[in-house]
């Protein structure tokens, strides 16, 4: 008997947070909201993609902090230098949780650069610094466990629907994200339009994820078309476990998030899905379900990779940068 | 500018048949179908999985047909052979269509053996015949263009829903299928649970495919969880027309198939579904639209083979044997 993918019981807490301008109240928010969902006994939270900002091209930068300084990856930032990764692990540690932090703008400065100086974007070589859209997440004795930067930027343009180009601002990351959660398990990280690259809930998955989380704020076009079947598709092709955690939706902000936030079982049902405005979802994931829907419909036994590659052989995964 | 992925729009039509335990009913009944899609200006016309026969594991045997005779690749069956194909062949013909004969249970013999003894599988040792389920592909003008055996065998047991396990008397085949329709382009099929495995999918659209057709038998619990998910799935990753083509249901039968055969379109919309009843679906594929969603959504260009492998590399697809 191998040992269980899910090793016990975990109530999973998505909060669909509404956002303001102010980043040090958008802090405050998500504090408080963390609070909440540890309070109705979650023990891993999710908050959305730029929980801390606006979303837009546009704002990007004036929000992004440093999380590596100087590039160095053993060093942490300062409180100046990123207030929200001192507020996410003081969270984590206050409400005894794990917290997947949604995903805030990052600046990374190369090595040469001044931490201190410049919002816009680098020199034209484009060596000076970057910006990403990152995803951070700490344990619940406030240990950093994953840094995921956005591997897929959002670049789309639908016809009187939706333009909208990350690239024109944002670098994109280079890695697959998985981490561990020792008394549960694995969870893989990934960011909004990721999800539409289905290699990387295959590849989580076959590595043991049991948890596939996506904060993402999907939009009024792509939200009614394709989000509910996004989060349904990687669940069942994976028979893991699911969450999708919007933004809550603001017609008044310049980008309107479809909301929505999910959690999908490994047989593709939704077990819990929101409206658009803002609430928290609290589902506790069973241990043994995923056992049970692999054992009823032997999908990892079925594979044919000597017809077709084995996608999750020789991909990049990792939980640091 | 690439060529476009479907040259000209093309109308489609899935036959949600009716089948019986009598093999010259079904195959004449198809017959009628067929001309009747082709009277509502249908170019490619499917059939369902197992059309010729009840599907079943104690039928397989019973209804298979030698499709190679002596396991030669380069001579036809006989019509005593197998009568199937020659139905197919002669309705393409007829009908003046392209024809995805839904499946058959195929026996194939091994070199030594005599084609016309035995119903049973093959010695203990499993060299002296095979048994499949095969569909077969014909245009217009007669020729076959395309056999493809099921790669993945329908083994499930969903406790207190159904156990159904193909593999205790089919063997598996070993490829993807990929034909071209010179005037059209490239067309995908695989076959019923071979849709549960989204390689098979995505191969075939990064080799050109600009639709996939799985003719299908689900059942009411799988279907009722996962048949629409599962074309639609497809379709949004691959950004690719999808047909799904059941037989009707037969509450009388042993087997209780879904129904609800589909089309769906790139963007994941579903542009139509029968009900449960024997009926025909036909719908047009525009030309020009799996251009239009890849440009919106360009998944095509985005995708990072940096960080994950490309799985339609090194990949094993044909149209023969």
């Amino acid at each position: 008997m191998s040992s269980p993918i899910l090793k016990q019981s975990l109530k999973l807490a998505l909060i669909q947070l509404s956002t303001t301008s102010s980043k040090s109240t958008n802090l405050s928010h998500a504090r408080t909201k963390v609070l909440e969902a540890a309070k109705q006994g979650a023990k891993l939270v999710v908050l959305p993609e730029c929980f801390n900002s606006p979303y837009g091209t546009k704002y990007f930068s004036k929000y992004a902090e440093v999380l590596m300084p100087k590039g160095s990856k053993d060093s942490e930032p300062t409180k100046e230098q990123s207030p929200t990764f001192h507020a996410l692990r003081d969270m984590a540690k206050e409400a005894g949780v794990w917290i997947v932090g949604g995903s805030i703008p990052e600046r990374e400065e190369s090595p040469g650069s001044d931490s201190n100086t410049g919002e816009g974007k680098g020199e034209e070589d484009g060596t000076k610094e970057k910006l990403y859209n990152t995803s951070l997440s700490f344990s619940p004795s406030g240990d950093l466990v994953c840094t995921h930067r956005k591997i897929h930027l959002f670049d789309i343009d639908i016809p009187g629907k939706i333009r909208f180009k990350e690239s024109e601002v944002l670098s994109p990351g280079n890695k697959i994200s998985v981490f561990d959660m020792p008394e549960y398990g694995k969870v893989a990280v990934a960011i909004c339009y990721d999800i539409r690259f289905p290699e990387l809930a295959t590849i989580a998955a076959r590595r043991g994820a049991f948890l596939l989380l996506y904060p993402g704020a999907f939009n009024l076009t792509t939200g009614a078309l394709h989000w509910e079947l996004q989060g349904r598709a990687r669940a069942m092709d994976n028979q893991v476990f699911v969450g999708l955690c919007s933004p809550a939706r603001d017609m008044e902000a310049e980008y309107h998030a479809w909301g929505h936030s999910m959690v999908v079982d490994p047989n593709a049902e939704v077990l819990g899905q929101l409206e658009e405005k803002e609430d928290i979802l609290v589902r506790e994931l069973e241990a043994g379900r995923i056992e049970e829907v692999r054992k009823g419909i032997p999908l990892y036994t079925q594979r044919r990779f000597d017809v077709y590659p084995d996608v999750s052989q020789d991909a990049k995964v990792g939980t640091e940068l």
